[in-house]
């Protein structure tokens, strides 16, 4: 039984032709669209102008890279494991893109689009935030997109990608309902709370019109890119086979003790 | 026992600071590097010229999109069991990039640069070409990188690819062994073996000095971007749930009429 | 610098003998203990009795097969790019066991065990399962472990599986409790909702005393077993290529019109 | 166009019914069937009997736990960042279970499937032996299933495998090939060159005429057993930040120095 129709529109081809989202793949795409632009007409299904390719670009650098973290340990392993199949060794390290590290972002861009489902209509946003924050304050729960444990007293990467967001047109709505949820729990809570990354991504992903069920994406899709700089340098300057032996035998310490 | 050292220079951070491969990420890189240049930085270390990131990007987004592959569809299979871990959907799809889809990459690559590990020796081309050649036709082995069952005659995107390195001056030594190659696969089997878009990434690649062991990781970055493309249209307009209701019904046909 | 020591009880070995929970690997277990005891003694670091083998391995056994669904084609599909890394084609298959398919057993051992954290307390198990209803149906939430798509009117599944309690004295408080929870909401909702696999499987985790943090983890364990199967019979009667032509040609028809 | 049909044996279902494998699974799985004979009827469509049972469990328990690995730090590095998600901790667990580790399983079965392909017909296995030897000296290949850089000088689970597959009634011609070949490797190479738990296991598999392209299959059923135990000694004692931040500080203190 055929319930429903089955399609798609992100490409077709022929034998001599390759059609990505309605443009030409050897004509019109390579040689003369970059990875960035890419990105954006996969996702968008048309190529940037100016001002959105660079707002963009912004977003998907921003998580690429952040040094030896439980996302490239676990890439570096498994490729010590699976050396032929670098696809896993990337699998493996975006596997841990969950709540923990990027989770938030998700979080964060649905508790602003359900906030503001039509940024255009005139919402009180001052009373948003506050409702907000209350709601979480009086459920127990931490509010997305804000705080973080080690990049104090502010986040380095929000005000940059908010600049960025100023000069390009991208500073809207959603991005002052993130501000001021910051400011508001800073107040609600008497403590620092600046609008961290992933708070900072989902305001301007918010902005783009992504849908909050896929905005972790873009930062898979950032460190897609940064795990395989990590294979390289794994294969380079190996650190997996000596992580390995190392943690062995200081976790079996008492084990082997007790016999 | 501490056996090694464990190093990694990709980057590092203060709570007020983030160096990417000596680059400060707020100051340098936001707003200023896009994804393709990102991606360059991840891999060599430093930001392209223009011709590097012209040829770089080429390769970046050929294979970003294909339209319904298995690929695409482990992903899709995947989201609609797992909406909440976009991260697991993209690396399911991921994980079928292996020996039979793009494996021919490393394989390629790898063909190529112990054939010539350095280009800038004069080697004889015409005799390497007719070596390796030979040398797979006496193990009964194919060939990596030429030929395709689907894009015949030739495989479109390699002619463009092959233009662009070119034009950007990165059509060397590895790119003309890999012709080569292609041409004397065509003499001696008698039949149609153009080099195919594994077969031209991959002497490109070489081009650009990438070991080849992670070679494959190239069309593992651009088809994590294809992957999240998928998962948007996928929520828009789904078809997972129907491929499995069809496909259960007709897959148990048999069993069920045995009982 | 150390913050804390790194310690794992689960097993250590010299070039002559591995121990695996206290039991010698060569001597104790290969040969003697089961795949089943082999579960319980990972899970809970000793070997089963009785009446616990017995129950734990109704538990094992319950998610490995079903047939056609969206896991196992994640994982012919995957075994078709890369039939050379059967590990990834496993893992394809296990992503898709999140929120939609199996998340419901996390979240029913979790109501369960937040309402009744220490079983042997006189609760009131009426009251608790009236509380536990009405406040998923107050923020309309949800209730998870009752009812089922498919499986109408009941999950064949649970009656079976809480008949195995009863024989082999796990039929304790959160089995009551699961039980008077469906009862409570089909007379709230007034439609039919008894208990699903997934909710008799998280009451039976709980009388084990597995944390509800890792009660997925009895379906992953079972459905890697299942995902081998069918590679196997992927090997024998493919699918997979089929799936994908049939897939691609239905799904690009109307992009392919519009040219 | 529908160019062949779709077809699986594994399982079907009604609302009131699920059959697997030609069993009715409420009515003679669940409470019956171990978790051994489960994998069995995966595998191949019945249940053992007994000499098959116990086999076979030997086979499947052997690789379920090794302590801390790259396998396993994947897995508590991948749950540290998506604890919501098991199922991709153990996906990522899974991953490593390549060429390095447990690869060479496949490639032994294979060597000894395809020397003996009938192994009933009377081959001379001696001279099988000797052939492979010198085949794989003479391409300077490693010769899979024998030697271990740790387990020495011979692997304990391999007598113990072997001595379970005589008294199982398993020690067949495939078990006495791999033993030759493991003698012969050690007269040609002059060194302890004994059968490894994967040499053994591949005898065995191949013993129970289990396709090579499927034997890693059996090392990855364990490990997810394995994985999961791994999971909730994290949950209890946990590792992974410890390391994540012990290992960052010290891969960075080279870029640091730099600035």
């Amino acid at each position: 039984m055929k319930r429903g129709k089955v399609r798609s529109d992100m490409a077709w081809s022929t034998p001599t032709r390759i059609v990505v989202r309605g443009m030409d793949l050897c004509e019109e795409i390579i040689g003369k669209v970059d990875f960035g632009q890419m990105a954006f007409l996969e996702i968008f299904g048309r190529l940037p102008n100016a001002r959105e390719e660079r707002m963009f670009n912004a977003v998907l650098v921003i998580l690429v890279e952040h040094g030896i973290t439980p996302s490239t340990l676990a890439t570096r392993l498994t490729y010590c494991g699976a050396p032929e199949a670098v696809q896993g060794a990337v699998a493996a390290g975006l596997l841990g893109l969950g709540s923990v590290f990027v989770g938030s972002l998700d979080n964060a861009a649905r508790m602003l689009q359900e906030a503001l489902p039509d940024p255009k209509a005139g919402a009180d946003l001052d009373a948003l935030a506050k409702a907000i924050v209350e709601a979480h304050r009086s459920r127990r729960e931490i509010i997305p997109g804000i705080g973080h444990p080690f990049h104090k007293p502010i986040d380095p990467r929000t005000p940059k990608l908010f600049q960025v967001a100023k000069e390009t047109g991208f500073s809207g709505r959603y991005v002052e309902l993130m501000q001021k949820i910051g400011a508001e729990a800073e107040r609600s809570y008497q403590r620092t709370l600046p609008v961290n990354v992933t708070g900072a991504m989902a305001a301007v992903a918010s902005e783009f019109g992504l849908p909050w069920k896929v905005c972790r994406g873009l930062a898979v899709m950032g460190r897609a890119v940064g795990l395989v700089g990590h294979i390289l340098e794994e294969i380079k300057m190996p650190m997996a086979e000596e992580i390995y032996f190392r943690l062995e035998e200081e976790a079996s310490e008492e084990a082997r003790r007790k016999g």
